[in-house]
């Protein structure tokens, strides 16, 4: 499995950025259409956990304002080969200095490159070698 | 790409159950053993994120009494055919009522299945649509 194949490097810098469009957008649609439209997606957000395409696509329409505006600080893509990838990448929220994450599996589809698995969170402000978080 | 491979969800089950194992006995070699040794690793802990094997190897020496002891609530695997697959779970520590989330993208190398991208995080106490977390 190549694990820098330079194609779905491309291919997967070019879903993230359109990703990140969508969400300052708070396109719904769109970000619907980046996940795989399946029972099989889950989707950890900061503060909730959802299982199946059905349960994503709810939320993003209970979400008044949609995702808080965000800066994306650092980014990586790990190809697994050509037919999937994980994007992961650290963020800060507009008017927070907490440090957010996300990571994304993406599946190569007939229909396009699709979000299998995604999970976001704000870090805790203290490693887990100085504080245990309880 | 076959999104319930049994023979895939057969052996990651195995190895989440090897990995809780390991974890909960603070066994930082077997941990060591189940991520990818090489620098495209990536693991967002709860409070850290960390970039290639060496610095997750690091981290783990410098976590006085490994990470605290959990309870795993619900676990989903699912496989992106034979080579690659995500276990996404959701777990408790003793003595916390919050809920954690683990996931793991897993590949199958010739040395046996092996982390490639994990994400750990406590989450936040109410959801998104509620209460926006900066």
């Amino acid at each position: 499995m190549q694990l820098d194949n330079a194609q779905t490097i491309h291919e997967l810098t070019r879903c993230s950025d359109q990703y990140e469009h969508a969400l300052a957008q708070n396109n719904v649609d769109a970000l619907d259409a980046l996940f795989w439209q399946g029972p099989q997606t889950v989707r950890y957000g900061v503060g909730e956990n959802l299982y199946g395409a059905a349960e994503i696509a709810a939320f993003r329409r209970n979400r008044a304002g949609g995702s808080p505006p965000r800066t994306v600080l650092r980014r990586t893509i790990t190809p697994l080969g050509t037919e999937a990838g994980v994007v992961s990448l650290e963020f800060r929220r507009d008017g927070s200095t907490r440090t957010g994450r996300q990571m994304q599996t993406w599946i190569n589809t007939p229909n396009g490159w699709k979000i299998l698995a995604a999970h976001v969170s704000i870090m805790a402000e203290q490693p887990e070698t100085e504080r245990p978080t309880l």
